[in-house]
């Protein structure tokens, strides 16, 4: 059975070769097809693509009303599974007390505490919220367990939601380690891991996540990172790193040298680190997380200067209890027009297309590919961004 | 019939002296409430507010499941009437093209080319937009027909969904009256106002405003805008001023000295503007509009000194085709908090109860007053800026 999709008024494909030709450079970049059709097949694939005057015969129609149809979002990174409430933190954060990651200590303890129904729902909720803002692909980090249990826990109740998991038992040091940081690496790097990987390499897990960090105290510094990467590389996880969020460090670097799939943050680079980003350009992808910024009131990353100079630039919302409790990436991308200099059409393609690649995906429209739509109640994309905070996108359901 | 609502983990009265004494700061300018409950008349009467132990008994009951409940939010300054699509002109504005109001002549002619019902279908989508977010008052202005026929239609669109209206023939020097300015303020203040009034003061319209900015070509200078607001008063309209928006200027000290309801944007204020505005406390409400500031790429005025200054401020989303097309509430909440130094509760009491003072109404939650509430998908309202993007807050629907 096959689903005709018409009234598209703007079709994102994200592939250049298919779009109609128009002059916009965000357009080509985009790949759009203007008043476009698209045919499905009921379990999910793409048939074809293309203008609406060419569109060939289906078994039943559906008609948009001159909406604009986009790739699902992909959110590459987030923190979904945890229990308990820090908005009293964001509120006393906004009056001045500086974010440190000390806060994500409650979190471990809410999240302990919490049974795996509890976590389940929590979790379902959060995916649910996304998908009806546009999202159909997320990423779900651990790392509020910081026990063996509680790490693998994490991992196998966000499985349950997402075959993009990633393993950050190196979140923090927990309270019950700071006098044997060691002693809490060599957890993560080996029984952690080893229980992490025992029934295959990525059958619990897809990645390896580090809070490179050394402006906090509760994070790791770049030798801890290293060796917790190549402890999660040897073992077969792909690499991911959150660096240089609270300031100059190792993060970014660490990650393009070992070829992390994905530095993310990147909120204070020095010239260095973005020439090796430029260099990593195809295997390490740059994910800003802008409501990060927002939420802490920290400044934005140039993201404009990481673009001209050759940097592949993602977003994600790093939807999280302590730094960002936001899981709108339209709010992520009206943040990156505003803020970080993107114009509409980079922060869409980086919110769909890069961190696609940063998860080992191709998300662009095409025969054969997954029908992972969303739709906008408006008649192009430019809307994400000039309608701010308004609720437009959503997640098309076949 | 009356319905007992429960489940209320957290309600905003706005009635300090009805809160339960919690010694936060915020919760007392709110009058919060923990584990509330309220009595509602089915047609839409509070009839008892208080702890859900004290509650008395009701014909039917209904269970909020934990949810915070706030006054609806009171948008006191909007621009609801108008067609055509800007998008363009905002991704350009994004990529280094200033504004300066000579856009408003798009919406002014797609406005006077549409339908009655085309208007009146635009509008209806706009305010169902606005109460999915928590809007349960809107103020509507004309302003994009600047004919007498169009400002007249645009008004009797707006009066069929709110009766807070406001004429803004003097949005702009329409492009036809470039050369005669004064025959176009002759126009405004002769038939246009003749006609808004002709069926008594405020059947039509309850305010008129003017856009006072000597820094546009096509707005009002301080003279100019005097020789409007006196003629709106001297025939029976209350009186709004867009003032102080792209540089400083004489609108905020007019508006004072007018004795206007509320003096809107305020973004570029000296000292002598923030004495006039807090020595007219009570009387002139600065409306802050921080979504705009936003959408162009402006500095934010400072909320936090004009409070601790003394002035009464109030938040709006100015909702409207070419600054700021976002109609939420909770984003203007979420920039209040990050930008403009104001604490969550001091943003939602700007957004309910000053905005609501601005417009001469009175939104406490409290026995006898209209059941106008917004029920949030969260435990406190801290969650409105907390997690920014997100569409959490409804109107609540008896």
């Amino acid at each position: 059975m096959s689903l005709l999709l018409t009234g598209i008024s703007e079709l994102t494909t994200n592939d250049p070769a298919r779009g109609d030709g128009h002059a916009d450079p965000g357009d080509a970049l985009l790949g759009v097809i203007r008043d476009a059709a698209l045919v499905v097949s009921t379990d999910g694939v793409v048939e074809w693509v293309g203008p609406v005057a060419e569109a060939p015969d289906a078994d039943t129609r559906r008609d948009l009303g001159g909406r604009a149809v986009i790739p699902g979002f992909v959110d590459s990174h987030t923190h979904l599974v945890f229990a308990g409430d820090r908005s009293a933190e964001f509120a006393a954060r906004m009056t001045g007390t500086p974010y440190d990651g000390g806060g994500i200590a409650v979190s471990v303890a809410a999240t302990r505490a919490a049974s795996d129904d509890e976590l389940r729902a929590l979790v379902a909720a959060r995916v649910a919220e996304m998908r009806a803002q546009g999202t159909t692909t997320v990423e779900i980090k651990s790392g509020y367990g910081l026990t063996l249990d509680d790490e693998l826990r994490s991992l196998r109740i966000a499985r349950e939601v997402t075959s993009h998991t990633t393993f950050l038992g190196a979140h923090v040091v927990p309270r019950e380690y700071a006098p044997d940081r060691a002693a809490y690496v060599d957890l993560v790097t080996g029984p952690m891991l080893d229980a992490v990987t025992a029934d295959g390499p990525t059958t619990l897990a897809e990645s390896i996540d580090v809070f490179c960090e050394p402006h906090s105290a509760h994070a790791f510094d770049g030798d801890e990172a290293r060796t917790i990467l190549e402890a999660g590389r040897a073992a077969g996880l792909s690499l991911r790193v959150h660096g240089n969020q609270l300031g100059p460090g190792p993060g970014v670097r660490l990650a393009c040298e070992l070829g992390a799939r994905s530095v993310d943050h990147c909120t204070f680079l020095d010239e260095a680190d973005v020439e090796a980003l430029a260099a990593a350009r195809g295997t390490t992808v740059a994910t800003l997380l802008p409501g990060v910024e927002f939420s802490t009131r920290s400044p934005y990353p140039d993201a404009r200067a990481l673009i001209d100079a050759g940097v592949d630039v993602a977003l994600a919302s790093d939807c999280n209890p302590g730094t960002c409790y936001s899981s709108s990436i339209p709010f992520a991308i009206a943040l990156a027009v505003r803020e970080m200099g993107m114009t509409p059409a980079e922060a869409l393609h980086a919110a769909t297309a890069v961190s696609a690649r940063s998860l080992g995906l191709d998300r662009r429209i095409a025969p054969g590919q997954p029908a992972e739509l969303a739709v906008i109640d408006a008649p192009s994309h430019l809307h994400l961004a000039y309608r701010a905070g308004v609720p437009i996108v959503r997640a098309l359901d076949l």
